[in-house]
């Protein structure tokens, strides 16, 4: 009998399925520096415990999209080992910072499935819930998958696509308890510029560039405890290539835009987000950020700027689709969140 | 006066010397985090504290293989500066488990010489222990090497080729006091298969693989702070590659060997091994094991499971030696050890 | 309005400025062992707790070099994204030991400006100090780097170039408060010799080597928050080569210093320093040492060693320049500075 996982195949998933994914794991100083070694990361609030302190917190939280990508990792097996095609994010809210010695597992619920018309593969909708050591939900976000069938004869599920926010409301989005940007330093955060400063539809080139490497992807893709053969085994493909984490791209261009929104400082929401083109080592990834909108919160001193962050591997900043709708050949991310920043 | 160390050669050993290794290493946070990062490492004792807890511990420890490569990491100064070829493990067991803020040193006695009959090497038996800051020994492993003479008509000193046993006997396995796997958590762990369902003979294909990048091997052997040239220096090989340190490899396949084997928690025993061939950066390893003993322990719902690990470079799984009993050429590893298990 | 940074011109800086520079770091567990991955280290004092103790300090400190490297890279936003040449350093202090959970941030204060006759370019010197979250000055040096001009037209300031010591005086070097050499255990810091044992005027070959890779000098430059383009983004020279942050090459070189230097354990003063040509991936760094100059202090069993540390990538040891006084090709770094060593 197999010992080993072969994936869930299309029609291993049922409508409502709760899937408690594997391996639980502590976070800490250690990833927090690895984080900071991987990508360019500056923003204050994860660099010093003691901006974190001024901020109302006990201290700098692990970054949140480290705390996306371990609870993203977990998912892998059960999710995307046999994935054709990660299609798409959504409803994503990160609900509590997560500190050294936090412990960190996730499941997932089956929200939807949708097989396709070539009878070939299925659309699985899941909402993925991320649980520290308290059992208190960390972040949530809904993924769905274009998953491969294990028989084409299986009977194709009823049809259920779950109606998804294209946006997170504001008022939706969640304040970590206790977070003021009252006595926000901004020479220490690196930039003067403040919320009121940023205009919807305002474009920002981050103007930096850092050329992918082999080690650095798979460190990092290994750190979050994924296993995708396709990020790890260059005999995977047939052109060699191992194909690079999409996390690691947003992670990357997160970090780049520090240059220009260095006060962007939490992420508390993830509309939505697609994987334009695939990444491979030896690219050179830049990014550009769009102001889509503001909102005012409740906490003191706290706005709300919801951000389009693109990374690309070469051409212009700002050129995001073709006329025909499609993304340029050298967008590799488009992605839709929520920050937060001093007013 | 020379001031660097050139390493011993064969007739600066004696029978019952006992070399005490430099640089003692305190171990934490970032040797764990680095460990995940560098190794696709997710067995759930090691991953999570709260898995450790449950299973009896105070938290979880640093990885045993981590442990070993640190103890062996001191000696190479003193036992393999001037080897011409790590010959073979025994006798290996972990005693203590390493936990952050412990500090590890090494001492070696040599408890076996035996000049080869070309007059120009020898091969030297070690035992060597790693002890904690409190003194208790964490591990212990017999090696032997071969080292070359510095001058060839210094004389050979009397044979002693010490009685090593083949195999470890379950009853000199040491189990971490306070040990449980009476309320083990199969979900969690990301293996529903226990210590029951393993039957001796059986072979496993692991299926994943990794390809070795030179700043990945470096960066792991420089972390256990073994200094051997090989490794680092591409001029020094004629044919400008850098040698993988063996154990690399090790850390690899094991962590490989978590799908099929995720249960196979903790290390106990090191039976032996073997670096059958060498591993140069490029290569794209991959893992099997066969189980081969079994054994009952005292600690509640633990079981111990005797398992060779074979990493590879290529060729089809569970093809181990050719016909005149030697390797295949794509076999890196054959590693014999005990691991304790939910049974 | 631009909210990206463009870096400071020449015209920028004026005398008695003080910049206050962005984003304060807090170091841990991670960071120190990132260190040693990065780099082969294995001075006893930052290894191991235990040895720190026994030397009278409360616990191993984060590497002299590494505090310097948080502190130095928080100054290239303000002071060299538009340098030209990195010139000189002098008058390098370490004042107070950084230890886990001390939060580092830096402010520079512009202390001599010197336009170059071409009209185009001129020289910043800045004095660095780096604190900690108790506002205590944990070192400080100078640095004089060659800015452009944003605009030639623009009036030159008055020539102000600062008097820098060519060498601290040892009465000036401040050695850690407790710091005791009195029961130093030579055995486990890897090194026989002594204070005693070296002479001025004598000179080390320390052997080793390492190759130098992109992953590797990516990462370490990124710890430290350095966002300088030219180490990252393959598209920003000419000739699509990454420049190694000159902090890596004397990391690299001091950590390989240890063979031979074992006990020069704690990096006090920085006399002056050049980088005598680039560094590129693929290259192979090797080290030599000559004994500039002794000294006693006052701390228990405690001398200083002045030492010259040369980086090269090839060559013969110990051949510094020719006959044109210029650095020959194959040097890469030229360091002095004070260590303190067990007499």
């Amino acid at each position: 009998m197999a010992k080993t996982n072969p994936g869930r195949f299309f029609e291993d998933y049922t409508l409502g399925q709760v899937i408690e994914h594997a391996v639980p794991r502590t976070v800490g100083a250690g990833e927090r520096a690895l984080y900071h070694a991987l990508y360019p990361a500056r923003h204050a609030l994860y660099s010093s415990d003691e901006f974190a302190r001024a901020s109302g917190l006990p201290g700098a939280p692990l970054d949140d999209l480290a705390a996306f990508h371990v609870v993203f990792g977990k998912t892998v097996p059960d999710v995307s080992l046999n994935a054709v095609a990660n299609l798409g994010y959504a409803e994503g809210r990160w609900l509590k910072p997560v500190y050294a010695g936090d412990t960190l597992r996730s499941t997932s619920e089956v929200i939807g499935l949708k097989q396709n018309s070539n009878g070939k593969t299925g659309v699985v909708y899941v909402r993925t819930r991320g649980m520290n050591q308290r059992d208190e939900v960390v972040m949530e976000y809904v993924r769905w998958v274009m998953v491969r069938k294990r028989d084409v004869d299986a009977p194709a599920p009823e049809t259920v696509v779950p109606e998804l926010s294209k946006v997170i409301a504001p008022a939706d989005l969640v304040i970590p308890e206790g977070l003021t940007f009252a006595n926000y330093d901004f020479a220490q955060a690196g930039e003067a510029h403040r919320w009121g400063d940023y205009e919807i539809g305002e474009t920002i080139d981050h103007v930096d560039g850092v050329t992918l490497e082999e080690a650095e992807h798979m460190m990092a893709t290994r750190l979050w405890q994924n296993t995708a053969k396709v990020h790890f085994d260059a005999t995977f493909r047939p052109d060699g290539q191992r194909l690079i984490y999409g996390g690691h791209i947003i992670s990357l261009a997160r970090a780049l835009s520090f240059n220009g929104l260095a006060n962007a400082q939490m992420i508390v929401g993830l509309n939505g987000g697609a994987h334009a083109n695939p990444a491979f080592s030896g690219l050179t990834v830049k990014a550009w950020s769009e102001v889509l909108d503001k909102a005012e919160t409740s906490a003191p001193g706290v706005g709300a700027i919801r951000l389009r962050l693109v990374a690309t591997k070469g051409g212009a900043p700002f050129e995001l689709k073709g006329d025909d709708g499609k993304y340029q050949p050298d967008v590799l991310l488009d992605l839709d969140y929520w920050a937060l920043m001093p007013i």
